[in-house]
């Protein structure tokens, strides 16, 4: 999906919600776990529930390699579902991977590739290892990398805000020396809600750039304080809610309690647009 | 696979070579090519080839995920077969992952888990993300997490190097901060053979670590250089070579030509322990 499409969906539904489908099977409803395509069932129910309030999925792998090679099965199962849908939405491997040149095109090939198992739009990755890392997921056409920046947990304060000699912290100098390897139509970065005061030194650095960002909900960003430091002209943002949405009910009304949990959210997002 | 037993193997074996399946299928001989199982036959003969002259195994989780779900399962036999053999060998996923805590943990069981499909002796990971990143791949009991210092790759420039206000390069702050997080028990670090000058710097912050050294041969590093700066009293090191052994022939030789890479640096490296 090119930039402009996905401004247009923003525009159309009037939401930038992604739901992130972290979808453990310890956490999904009773009636699912252990069932055979227990975990493609309840994705496509979230699916079906929240599409027309959301405009991406963002399914983090982890919860799927956790399951072994059945997990990753489920994974395929979803992304075909998506991708036969009939309504467009932006896809999001939130896979964090990046590697010496050569072992990240085969990363690009395994998650963006049309011919590929998932065919994603889009790839989390983290900048440690440099430009030959990163670059490679910028050479699909219409496909992205997104680059981790200010992460939305604690362990952010580690390495991310520590300042270089010049008093610039690193994941300034990522969202800098990164502009080098792509740009707003291919590369995207993370930054988290939680951190939202600092999205506005964000934008000073990437303007026109999209910027996917986690942790409202649980992990207790609010989407107020994004709006206002993050948006841009053509919106530039991706809000992403995993568990506050999927898990918003244990039980047989798991679909229905994850559409009113998005619905919030879209309402709250139409009014910001 | 705890330090003790793992030092006890390179005592016995006399080496401490790591060897990287990065099973490339379009590299691999034509005649395996395109074949049922073809990259599992593949390992399982490289294996065969190189047991005798190595320590460990480094599947890099690139070239697996690449060929989608049909990868995975040839990572699957190729693990099972380890784990079948009836001679020792550390595991090393090499997957560079790392996530905020409670993903991080999903991970770990991923590759860690003795029930898990790969049950694997080690993870690599990127610490980006920071402590809560991190700290979940060291809880599995002789289970290791390989943490990122300083890459082999020409991107090892951007950030690992970039000097905080004390004048300290990043991939140093990454290794005196991860001390708090795990132990010479847990904890081992990559620092690539393309940059041996700094193993000296390495080996100051953290003298009883092992290091697991890419970057000998194909990527140009040197095993003597390597050994001068980054052995300790109890070896330290697993120096891992890829392409240089397991693509030394394109041919129907391809394990005999593996097996006399392998036996060239096994007998480097009995020389220096």
């Amino acid at each position: 999906m090119t930039r402009q499409e996905l401004i247009s969906l923003i525009r159309e539904r009037r939401t930038f919600l992604c739901v992130g489908l972290d979808s453990d099977p310890a956490k999904m409803p009773e009636h699912l776990r252990g069932k055979k395509d227990g975990v493609f069932e309840f994705n496509r129910a979230i699916i079906d529930a929240t599409i027309d309030h959301c405009v991406a999925y963002k399914p983090n792998l982890a919860f799927y390699e956790a399951q072994g090679l059945e997990g990753l099965r489920q994974l395929k199962l979803t992304m075909d579902y998506l991708h036969q849908l009939g309504k467009p939405a932006f896809t999001i491997a939130d896979a964090k991977r990046g590697d010496i040149g050569n072992t990240s095109q085969q990363y690009a090939r395994a998650f963006l590739d049309p011919q590929g198992d998932f065919n994603f739009d889009a790839i989390t990755v983290a900048p440690y290892m440099g430009a030959d890392s990163v670059q490679p997921f910028t050479v699909y056409e219409g496909k992205w990398v997104i680059l981790l920046a200010l992460t939305s947990n604690k362990g952010a304060f580690d390495f991310q805000l520590t300042e270089d000699r010049e008093g610039t912290p690193l994941y300034q100098r990522v969202l800098s020396t990164s502009r080098q390897w792509g740009n707003d139509e291919n590369m995207m970065y993370v930054v988290g809600a939680t951190k939202a005061e600092m999205l506005g030194d964000v934008r000073r650095i990437v303007p026109g750039a999209f910027l996917l960002v986690p942790g409202v909900g649980a992990q207790g960003g609010s989407l107020e304080e994004v709006c206002r430091h993050g948006l841009n002209a053509d919106c530039g943002l991706l809000v992403n809610s995993s568990r506050g949405i999927i898990f918003a009910s244990s039980g047989t009304d798991f679909a229905e309690a994850a559409e009113r949990e998005a619905a919030k959210l879209h309402e709250q997002m139409a009014a910001v647009l």
